[in-house]
C-alpha cells in the first residue's frame, strides 16, 4: 500500500533502532521492516514483568511505540527524524505469554503528521493472542537527520 | 481529596511495586504514596534512551502507567487487584533531563472503574519541565488479591 | 466472528437508537446492524459544519461513538444497557464530503468491558475516503434494561 | 499563563465560532474567551440526548472539542487556522444535568502543535459535577486564514 521515498529505508530504521538503548535493554529485536509496517519482538523474562508476572503494560507500550515510530520512519525522506506526538493503548487482555510481538502499521502519512495503528500479541500455548491495540500520531522533522 | 478504605494502602502498594520486575529493571523507585496519588522516579541512563539519547517514550509511559495504577490501588479495598484498561500519553516535549518523575492522580474512583490523570516531568538545568500528560482507566478486580 | 447471545439484538439496537434524540437531531440513520458491527450514516447539511463547512469533528465523533456503542450492544445479554467509558479519535483527513459514514467494530467483548475500533469515511467525488479512526471502551450494565 | 500574539484573538474566535453551523444547531454559546482558555455552554434539550435522556457523549465531545480548538486558536498568529489532530474523552460520570459546560485549556503551544486539556461538567441539583475529562492535539495552519 505504501512506497518508501528513500530506498535505504530499511537500513536507516535498523541503524536507528540499534541506537535505542532502551530497546536493547528490553532485549527487543526488529522482526520485519517494510514500507509503512514494522514489527518488533521481545521474549519474556523476569525483568519485564508487572506484579503478576505478565509483560508490564509499559513493555507492551514501549515496543508498540517503537514499532509505530519506525513504521512511519520508513516513509519519511532522507535527513529527517521521527517524533511520537501521542499514543493510546487499549490493553484488551493480560499479556501472558512467552514472547511479545508488536506491529506498527501506517494508516496515513502526511507531510507533517503520520497516523499509525498499533497491535501487540503474545505467544501462548494456543498460539498468538491479541493483547493490545493502539493508535499513534507521529511528526516528521525535516532536515533534522536522525543520526 | 480521597480517603483510603484500607489503612495498609501504602504497604500494599510498596509490596506490589517491589514485585514489578520491570520497575526494578528500569531502576525506578517509589517517591510518594498518598491516597489517590503516587509518584515514581527514575534516573537517566543509556539503558533507557531512544535514538537521540533522551528518555524513551516507553520509559515515560511505563512509569506513568505504574504511577497511575498504584494511585488507583491506594483506594481499592483489601484483597483486590488493579488492571490497566487503557491509557493515553501526549508527549508534549522531549524527555531530555537527568531524572524522570511521573505522577498518577485519581480523578474519579468508582466501584469497578477508576480514572487517573498522568503527568511526567524531567529534571533539566532550569528545573523540572513537564514532558508528558496522560489519561488512564483502571479496573478493580475484587476478591482477587494482588499477591 | 461474533455471535449475539440475544436473538433480538437488531430490534433492541434499532429501538434504542430511535430513542437517541441527538442522532435524530443530526439526521443520522442506522445503515447496518450485525453481531459486533454497526454502521451509521448522516448526510451533509449546514447544521453539521465546523467553520470551514466540513463535517464538525463533533459530528464524526458522535456517530462513531453511537456506532461503536451499538456494535457492543449487539453482543450484550437481554436486560442490559451500554455505557461509553472512553473513546479516542484520530482525525486523519478533513471530513469534506456529502455523506459521512461511521462504523463500530467490536475487537473484544468481555463480561464487563468491550473494546471497539471506530472508523469514519466521507463520500467525495472520488468515492469513500477515510477521515477518522478511533478506539472505544464500553461497559455492560447487567440487569439494567436499556429501556 | 499564556499571552496572545494577536490582540484581536477574542474577536477572531467569536467570528469563527459563529460560522460553526454545528455549534449553532446544538444551541451552544461561547461563555468565555481568554488567552489559552475557552469555555462553551449548552442547555439540555431532547435534541441532545442519548437513549436514557442524558446529554449524548457526542454532544459532550463536540463542545469540548470546540472549546479546546478555540483555546488553542487564541494563541495562534493572525492569518492562521486551527485543525484538531486527535482527541480523547474519558466519560467519568453520566452527563445528567440541565446545562453542560466544557472548558479547553492549553497545556503547551508550539509552533506547529498545541496540546490541550479538556473538561466537561453538568449542572445538577447539587451544583456543577465533572462528567468528562479529555486531551486534545491541535495543528496550526499558518498562512491559511480561518475565514
Amino acid at each position: 500500500m505504501f512506497t518508501a521515498r528513500d530506498e535505504n529505508f530499511s537500513e536507516r530504521v535498523r541503524e536507528s533502532f540499534g541506537r535505542q538503548g532502551f530497546m536493547n535493554h528490553l532485549g527487543a529485536r526488529l522482526l520485519s521492516v517494510a514500507p509503512g509496517r514494522v514489527e518488533i519482538e521481545v521474549d519474556h523474562s523476569g525483568d519485564l514483568t508487572q506484579q503478576h508476572g505478565f509483560f508490564h503494560a509499559g513493555v507492551t507500550s514501549a515496543v508498540a511505540d517503537s514499532a509505530g515510530g519506525y513504521a512511519g520512519f520508513t516513509l519519511f525522506p532522507p535527513n529527517s527524524s521521527v517524533l511520537t506526538v501521542e499514543f493510546k493503548m487499549n490493553l484488551i487482555a493480560p499479556a501472558a505469554g512467552t514472547t511479545l510481538r508488536a506491529a506498527g502499521q501506517v494508516v496515513r502519512s502526511g507531510r507533517t503528521l503520520t497516523f499509525c495503528n498499533l497491535e501487540a500479541s503474545v505467544l501462548t500455548a494456543r498460539g498468538w493472542a491479541l493483547c493490545a491495540t493502539g493508535q499513534q500520531t507521529l511528526m516528521c522533522l525535516n532536515d533534522r537527520p536522525d543520526r
